[in-house]
């Protein structure tokens, strides 16, 4: 059976470390599929590998293994986990990164036992890596190690309710183009007030002219605020963790 | 058989955008071979895209499926495009993006039909990579959708023949090393004025001293003004639209 | 069997050079699976490129084909090279890059005969990438050309032995991470000056408070500089060939 292994890191690529992991999974899984998801988070950004892993894990075929590495405690007494939810595998550290597929019922994560001779700085490839090989030969995870008793979670924080009945969330990740994205979920409709601004909910970014703001609710189902053929960050000033408040005309 | 399936996209990598149409792809068409092609073109670039996308399609093997997207009127009434041109397939919006493939004798093109349920904002990830993974599975183009009758045509503006016999042209793409590519085909030696200056047309860059001006014919058959072991953008000041004129000594 | 070919370049993936490739190594060796090890080393930086490559090659699996395509003097009378070393084979130009592999014993490297037609500017597509998809379909390395009787060689810096008895190196890297890595190899203990500072080499970067910075014994055997949980590079103001002298206690 061919079996895909995504790498989701914050590595880039040019210092080779990302190299040497690929060189270890196809040498120790040499029918493996890897498959770059990225390894452009910016260094130690958890909470945005996080977002992005929410994105992508349940996208791919059953028994994928996901290998994800953005690790500022390497070295540290954090734990490093396996984990198996919805019939996916993932690896990685024990630092909420994870925390997707940990908040799925039906998970399953044990913590791994650091291999001799594993180095303290670079666990992607002396832990990750082999143990993802070692999944994809069919390995079952509880020869793995022993149960994770409490792993680390991170939550994306909830919108509140207030006093008027608005919902006041905040902005969670700003993406390539400038967008926006927010805690808050898809109403039908709605005007959300953000950076001193009121701008509608529309159904696409073509709905307003060249240039101008416009929320739209995005292909994860979060409510986003875009500038059409703009970029809202730069435009509106907005970054991670600007407030911003939905109201609906129901 | 095993089918390839590369991406063209302005994506990057780090939000998931390109991880989620790999998850796809993945799970619809398991035994494709998903190749990266870039991620990096600028944000909405679609001329870029298009240029890009004219290097590299015709060098993959026949059948190949190539799945371009960058699309800022996304959600708009743009038509989406299933292509079949010199062996090859494409997928992508109906911007002009796929002007390579579409002006080759013989094309057939077909108008996507939206499946229900298509998100209005990331059809890479709900129209493009289903649509790409069916091909990959030997759908033929005319189940996909009714003939495209008159697809978006983008070209790269032709050089003028100026009555001193000169002919003029411009700078169409600033690539990674700074290399400025102009829109004039190789001749037999000349000259390019540019930016005020006179630059001989040579063989290659080692033809000149270190961080001097030299214009070659590109690997793609393209004059280019470089600059040895530097930048000709920055040394130049040169920019997409630059001006160019070539003479020729015969 | 199923041949691994990797990509190490300076290209960037924008302006479709790797994707050319890419199409060029999957037309002429189908079977082959193309792994990308980087594209993003700065141009020309063939240090840099010659550093990440040898981090990385001996991970891979036995009959792995690297192509390395770092050539700032493409079309000049630099060779180009196909080598045989430790098992892995190696191709790319002869201008030290592919040095790791060339400073093994049992090494076996020869020249290679440009193809008639091949660009003067763009090798990559026209001789390294025929030429690793011959070897992945098993051409023997004495069909591609003669013994290449001196290759050039570049060498990390050699650390000197002061009359105080410490060892003097410097940065030979700045990492993704801001991290300093050193020309030092490990020691147990002691203690790096480097920007007016004594900082101990500790076992990991979380023996020290974060913002702190600390010396360790990274993942390639080097001494390299950090700050915990910051970067190094920015806050020491370290660069490429900073000075660092090690004293030992013992």
């Amino acid at each position: 059976m061919r079996r895909v292994i995504t790498l989701l890191t914050d590595f880039g690529t040019a210092d080779g470390y990302v190299g040497e992991m690929k060189g270890v999974l196809l040498s120790l899984a040499p029918d493996a599929v890897v498959v770059d998801i990225t390894h452009d988070i910016s260094p130690q950004d958890i909470d945005h590998a996080r977002l992005t892993l929410a994105r992508v894990w349940r996208r791919f075929p059953k028994d994928t293994v996901h290998v994800v590495v953005v690790d500022p405690g390497v070295g540290s007494a954090r734990a490093a986990l396996a984990v198996l939810s919805d019939g996916r595998f993932l690896v990685g550290p024990d630092n909420g990164v994870l925390s997707p597929a940990l908040l799925i019922a039906g998970v399953r994560a044990v913590e791994l036992a650091l291999p001799p001779g594993a180095s303290a700085t670079f666990h992607g490839r002396d832990v990750f890596a082999p143990t993802a090989a070692a999944i994809a030969r069919g390995e079952p995870l509880e020869a793995l190690g022993a149960d994770a008793m409490r792993p680390v979670l991170r939550r994306t924080p909830e919108p509140m309710r207030r006093a008027d009945g608005a919902l006041e969330g905040e902005v969670i990740l700003i993406d390539r183009f400038g967008n926006a994205v927010t805690n808050l979920v898809a109403p039908r409709g709605g005007t959300v007030e953000v950076a001193n601004r009121q701008i509608h909910v529309r159904r696409t970014y073509a709905e307003v002219a060249a240039e101008m703001p416009v929320a739209v609710v995005g292909s994860s189902g979060l409510i986003e605020v875009a500038v059409r053929d703009g970029n809202a960050s730069r435009t509106l000033g907005l970054e991670r963790g600007s407030r911003v408040v939905l109201r609906t005309s129901s």
